[in-house]
């Protein structure tokens, strides 16, 4: 499937303040990047930084007064992994030392408070089958109540709250793979058909020695996905993280789909 | 100053489980390796990952019945750094991608709780001696007590508390740093004249385009420092983390000084 | 039922500190209080306060030293409410000024971030049937695990960790209760047949306009439970209460069934 | 002083819902009470319930559509206690049975959590003084900024965050109080010359066998203070509680001094 991307970002800096910008596709085997486009106006010199495997380009910069970020691209979706259920867990002794950070609790994923919940909960179940009973564990427990939680929202919070929005389902959906000893991390990406239209969170897991798309809320479809950044969790992949003060004037993005 | 490390881990585990290993000593510029051994009783073979930057050797193994780890280590440390204070804050926009992480909250290390209390208790300081003033504050407001904390136990818990060990002032003096803009992480190491030996906690923090030590404790000298591990808080840089159950049997860590 | 209670505190405080106690049986119409006798050695002049709704005598004391406390008791209990299921919930509007406080949140019952779960998950229930619709839940949901939560464990960290003792369960059923708009308070109490022999910590909920017992541990049967005090949470009804530092030496708490 | 109260509370309830309103000024020897009224167009029958110790009286009713609430009230405000650093803290033994709650920890109050702090920062005062001392200490060390705390912010986020508003100065204030052996309680009250005009909250603290008011934040003068309510933290004290859902439409509280 062939995605046109269109994000405007403006907002308003009374005093310079370094920005550190998250909104580029990433270039992988199953979204191919056809063409993309960053232009900036109202700040210094972009100092762009790789991410990790591949993914997370992000772009310093430093903006003051009214600014005002574009971004386009056209990606070509062509993902067709085994379904989820027939994945194995991978023996955790086999695990690259870059993905056992991703076992870790973070910041706003408590993984080692549900280590009994989990265990209990979706017991004699491995792998890929026992993340999509997480999924399908949060879809029915959870209402999706957008304004419900904020930046200091954690899973646990969100756990006892039983509502949230897709950085919270993605925060449980990591925080209970982790416990149950399968890595996990947070992507932001661009969703086609989401509504309203809005940077998207979901999970990757890892399965069978590599990383899958995995989607608590259901709210998008999987090949309708664009990857931007990876990471622990919501920190990490922060489409625009401000060191300072700015007011946003406004703000849209935009995924439509394009005659192939 | 040459230093001779002996570690003795005996655990028992009642059934067999996946365990990662993090004591082996950093081979770094300031801290030469002489000779170092692993050996493990009791567990299947090592599996030895990277760390980052060159710290944070680890080992998977599989452990089963009695285990019994060894490690020994001859390490000339020679780190003769301009004093902390000397030191510059790096601009933000010039973070390289590897470091950008330690600007984030983590697990334990609630930084975007801090940002007013650091701005107003360390207002007027920058770089290094902002970092120093904060192990003075650090120093002077908590009481090392151990067994004071515990497992969950955050940076904001012990703010609270005002007391702690270690890994609670390592916890803080990241989340200030960060809070402030200056990159930190947790550092595990083996720590001269510490009294009890044991394993040690304190942090980097990224000034100057480097990483530089700095412990709030004010209870290792830092030409005694011997890092094995570095990561976001204390579950990156655990000595033993253990994916099942087990029961300590007994543990030392001797660090002794040597003749050269 | 007749019952013989035999409490035995033996402590040591280095230095002097002010004590309360709350061991003393209920006199109520339904715990039948035939004698009691409360003696302390290494302990100032006893100075009693009365309790809420006659429930929680306690007794202020100054100890020094070498403190014995000795309590023992011989209750009729003749409980014969209608099962729980009968009762209806009381119109809020309809609240007496000493029982709405029992609405709110407390330390370790945050009522109010379990609103959207006990909304959903007992939904179409109401009153008494509501109510033992959650102690059910407790009892299938969480385990029962001595040692797995401590002072400052609250009903939400023991809803994400899914373990605890009777306190943590009351703490959950109060919490549970609160949030449904039905009044519910922690009640410590003497209960026959718990094992260990321990202080025991349930609830009152007030339903049709009186207080009635609920325990969702399942561990001690309602015709053997002998009410001590009652309280918001866990706090208010501390059998003792140290205000300085103090070592436990023994206790013991006896719980006999007599010839009648 | 005398003082007039006007109040005004526009509320619309798509459904009917259970109230609990606590805007009544209280009857008492320092604020006496000439004449008030409570009216309330769109509820059903008022019910009022006594407050504690004179103190909170409240109102149930029952509210549908649009809601109007007008409260009038001419209190004489006679307030002249001693300065608070001459008086004494009440030995613990001493205690009535009704103020020993006070010195418990509370849903936004973690007494507990502050015990080394206070140990430490208000060594060698007593009394009104350290408690005078805690209010300073509060002045000094947080920021008043409205919008900076929640319903969810307890004293301890607070106490991290370094900022908040009257209510959570409150919070802190009886935290530290309780934590020192002193009894705090929250008060609602209205309050002279408080800009902008709103409910306030502020503390009674229990010295030499009475209850004093303290006022953490600066903002309001003791002899202008009409008090409304007490509790153990601010959901005891709300003035309006509303059992379901409901929109604010506008809401005005005037204070105005009259001749005399």
């Amino acid at each position: 499937m062939r995605l046109s991307i269109e994000v405007a970002l403006d907002y308003q800096f009374p005093a310079a303040a370094d920005v550190l910008l998250a909104v580029e596709a990433a270039q992988l085997p199953d979204q191919l990047l056809l063409e993309d486009l960053l232009t900036v106006d109202g700040a210094g010199p972009l100092r762009p930084i790789a991410g990790e495997d591949g993914v997370g380009r992000r772009t310093w910069l430093r903006a003051e007064g009214r600014f005002a970020a574009r971004y386009r691209a056209t990606v070509d979706v062509d993902r067709h992994g085994p379904p989820l259920d027939r994945l194995a867990a991978s023996p955790l002794r086999e695990l690259p030392a870059t993905v056992v950070p991703y076992l870790w609790p973070s910041r706003y994923c408590e993984a080692d408070r549900f280590e009994a919940f989990v265990e209990r909960r979706f017991a004699g179940l491995a792998g890929g089958a026992k993340v999509l009973a997480m999924a399908e564990w949060l879809r029915g427990e959870l209402a999706y109540v957008p304004g419900s939680s904020d930046t200091q929202t954690t899973a646990a919070d969100a756990f006892v709250a039983r509502q949230g929005v897709c950085r919270d389902y993605a925060h449980l959906m990591a925080s209970f793979a982790r416990a149950a000893g399968i890595p996990a991390r947070l992507v932001s990406a661009y969703a086609w058909q989401l509504a309203p239209p809005d940077f998207h969170a979901l999970v990757e897991v890892w399965l069978d020695g590599g990383w899958h798309l995995a989607d608590a809320t259901g709210l998008a479809r999987m090949d309708g996905i664009v990857r931007i950044a990876v990471g622990r969790d919501a920190t990490d992949i922060a489409f625009m993280t401000i060191f300072g003060e700015a007011q946003m004037v406004s703000q849209s993005v935009k995924v439509t789909r394009v005659g192939e």
